[in-house]
């Protein structure tokens, strides 16, 4: 099940921007809505200062891709809309094309967990240009979201250095689907629970809770609130400990935490949610220990993100489990993604393809052209760097990665390094190939992946840039077509 | 329509944090199910270190409420969850009570576009203690978001001086509802459109676009590309003219312009996407009142939001409307609203109310208790201050304003500023009651209020400090509660 499956009733065709169909209708009157196209989603920049992305939001696109249609009521509206001189912008002819329209397209995409880097294209899709056209803004929605919070909680998951780390983030989240696709994202990069009820019934997650200051308040002491909640639910007791006095809260929980064993249960553990963390936990885990708990787990939150664990983790802090909010669900410092959907080549029916580019007074928003593959190089298991190749041309021999803002920065990629390309085909004509990894695959695909990076281009500040280039041939490609544009010979 | 009955399917029952369903069943079993307990859903601080808030989410939060049903699946899932041992967390006659369950809370709240300020309740929530629990998770999901949204909008709006500003954030929004509650917010904030259709279908937007980049690709040249548009759209020409040259780009629009014109139809204006504005946007200005196109509009975007805009208009940029993404939509540098959900009083059935409050050891977050209504006094059609007190204590005479944090700062009202109450009636034992606002309404509010407020709120720096103030009973009702709490007397 996923968002869109479980979730959504409508249509969803019209979830795209107004200039999308109204470039649709205008390539409808010029009769060139059968060209080929090929439009390729990439970033230009890692989130978050960090130096690896990981990827997420593909399964949600799919679908969304297969569910597209538009209905009565959608070809009702976009009939309404008018332009400044009160007619209408769309006439009845094109609007039945639309509801005729089944998508052709071919999608090609790294699959879910896959660690990128800046301008390898996560998505390619390649079909008629009006149909290429009309879906980039919601595959831009899905996977620009999808994939800054898989980034950042495979960041948060390695500052936790193998400790737990849960998603809290439902309150604070984007909206609805802000929390359910954080959710999934959350899970995918590597969470070991969500809070969230729903969370856990889309995407299988576990769910984890304590409860609330309320609870406390709702009492006439600490003491008698959680007595109250080990009454109810013996095997699920983590008690919130900061309502009044973080300490004394300790010193409850170990109370009947002594009164649950006496019962046959155990006192899962506490959790600390102000103040100063560092010290609070070192001070509960001594008390913990001493009143015979040493497996009591303390479980800390407040505004976390990476940066403040791996501080935490510095200061000693005795936190087993770490609660992750809002800064996670919503990238809190970037909350979102700066990816972009282009087009990258073209050709009439029948035709040659001609490859595109758009040029920019910024050479990092030049972008590169054709219908292009990233091959990932592994020597003795580590990666060691990736060629973006034109899959007509093919890669020069032997593989050479050129770095297309500084052509004299190469790589020769070693001949015993082991090649694997990272698109695979995903649709055909519209259709299904193959299957695509479920949240629990992809979550493992992050972990085997991050493995397989230097451990430079994971850590948070100033991280080693990893090698990713371009084929020879498609360099020069590039070279020649921006030459072109600019209009200079080679 | 809303977000939640136009697209969403299944039950949001458990659009929850677990705590919130253990802490139900833990009250269950302690027998305290049916205790009333007010909540309050109130924020602490304004976002974006500005000077207001503007309250958003309500009519959503009200259907959610109105919606609320536990279905057979979702009581499967519940049944499904275990504790540390193995053990199901719920039983079975606990789960039958929450199919049976209907929301009997009654709920008060400030309407949709009212200009709010920390610690003033935006949603108070008076029922059993299970339902008015329950909810606050989705609560705080819809509320947070949307008020930060309309917040930011209203910002941005307020920089723009009188000019139209267009929501295009569908791209880069944090999932499809981040998208839908966010372009909702900022209809209500003041947008004057949105680009995205599905957005305009749901709330009435009106929508509006140009062309993208892409477009001028698939052609030849960008002077064939304008062409072919103004073919199939004479009546909605924006040309975006940034893909090779902006101002090679103004020149073939105006080409395209006289085409037109002598067609019969109007260029309706040009799109700047990168560069300088300022200066490009004066350029522009200049080559198209040159050529005979006074009215044609210049569009600007690329990353905008109010400090820009400001920042823009200073330095004399001819832009007529302004396109506002990626930090419209997300909120960008402070991407959640901090509000939170607390239990303020508390009684047995049949018995005396008991006010409640949270200790903290950082003053801000030491909670107000009550039933609490806020009174904004006026003066000469300018709001002067906002009188927090109790309903059942009625505020004390004079009124006065007293500073929670510094109780030495105190506002005495005028007598001859008119009182009014923020907090209105919306559902009384799970009924509606009046009429809710729709989004038109709620986005003249927005603007008939920032209108009553002194211009030193609205700046964007340093700004100007409304006065808020408890009520003298309700203030001494909260020193009596702390200090007994710390273990002092009065």
């Amino acid at each position: 099940m996923s968002v869109l499956t479980g979730i959504y009733r409508s249509s969803l065709a019209l979830l795209t921007d107004l200039y999308q169909v109204t470039m649709a209708y205008a390539h409808w009157r010029a009769g060139t809505t059968r060209r080929e196209a090929v439009f390729q989603l990439f970033f230009r920049r890692h989130p978050f200062g960090g130096g690896f992305t990981v990827a997420c939001g593909l399964a949600p696109a799919v679908e969304f891709l297969e569910a597209f249609r538009f209905t009565t009521d959608d070809l009702d509206y976009l009939a309404s809309l008018t332009g400044n001189d009160g007619a209408p912008l769309f006439v009845e002819p094109f609007l039945r094309e639309l509801e005729a329209m089944r998508l052709e397209i071919d999608l090609d995409a790294v699959p879910e967990g896959t660690v990128v880097f800046p301008h390898e294209p996560l998505l390619r899709v390649r079909g008629p240009i009006l149909q290429a056209q009309l879906v980039e803004t919601p595959l831009l929605n899905l996977v620009n979201f999808q994939t800054l919070v898989a980034t950042k909680t495979a960041r948060v998951v390695l500052a936790a250095q193998g400790d737990p780390v849960i998603e809290f983030g439902l309150r604070r989240a984007q909206g609805i689907d802000g929390a359910l696709a954080a959710s999934r994202a959350a899970w995918i990069g590597g969470c070991a629970a969500s809070s969230s009820l729903l969370a856990g019934r889309l995407w299988g997650m576990p769910v984890r809770g304590t409860h609330a200051h309320s609870w406390v308040m709702a009492f006439p002491s600490e003491r008698e609130a959680f007595a109250a909640y080990a009454e109810a639910l013996p095997n699920n007791c983590i008690f919130l400990v900061d309502t009044y006095d973080s300490l004394a809260g300790v010193d409850h929980a170990i109370e009947i935490g002594h009164e649950l064993r006496a019962r046959g249960h155990e006192l899962v553990g506490i959790r600390l949610d102000s103040g100063d963390l560092a010290y609070l936990s070192a001070e509960a885990r001594r008390r913990l220990d001493a009143a015979g708990f040493p497996k009591a787990v303390i479980v800390g939150s407040n505004d976390l993100d990476e940066h403040l664990i791996e501080n935490l983790k510095l200061q000693g802090a005795r936190i087993d489990v770490w609660g992750v909010g809002t800064r996670l669900v919503t990238g809190w410092e970037e909350p979102a993604l700066g990816g972009v959907y282009k087009l990258t080549a073209l050709r009439a029916e029948g035709g040659e393809w001609e490859y595109k580019l758009k040029l920019s007074e910024q050479a990092i928003k030049v972008t590169n052209p054709g219908i292009q593959q990233v091959r990932r190089y592994r020597l003795a298991g580590e990666a060691i760097g990736d060629l973006i190749y034109d899959e007509l041309l093919g890669p020069a021999a032997p593989p050479t990665l050129i770095d297309p803002l500084d052509l004299t920065r190469r790589k020769r990629v070693p001949p015993e390094a082991e090649g694997e390309d990272l698109l695979t085909p995903v649709l055909r004509a519209g259709s299904r190939v193959g299957v695509l990894a479920g949240e629990a695959e992809a979550r493992k695909r992050v972990q085997r992946e991050l493995a397989e990076f230097h451990v430079g281009i994971k850590r948070f500040v100033n991280p080693h840039t990893y090698p990713v280039g371009l084929d020879q041939r498609l360099f020069d490609l590039r070279t020649d077509l921006a030459l072109a544009a600019r209009g200079f010979d080679r």
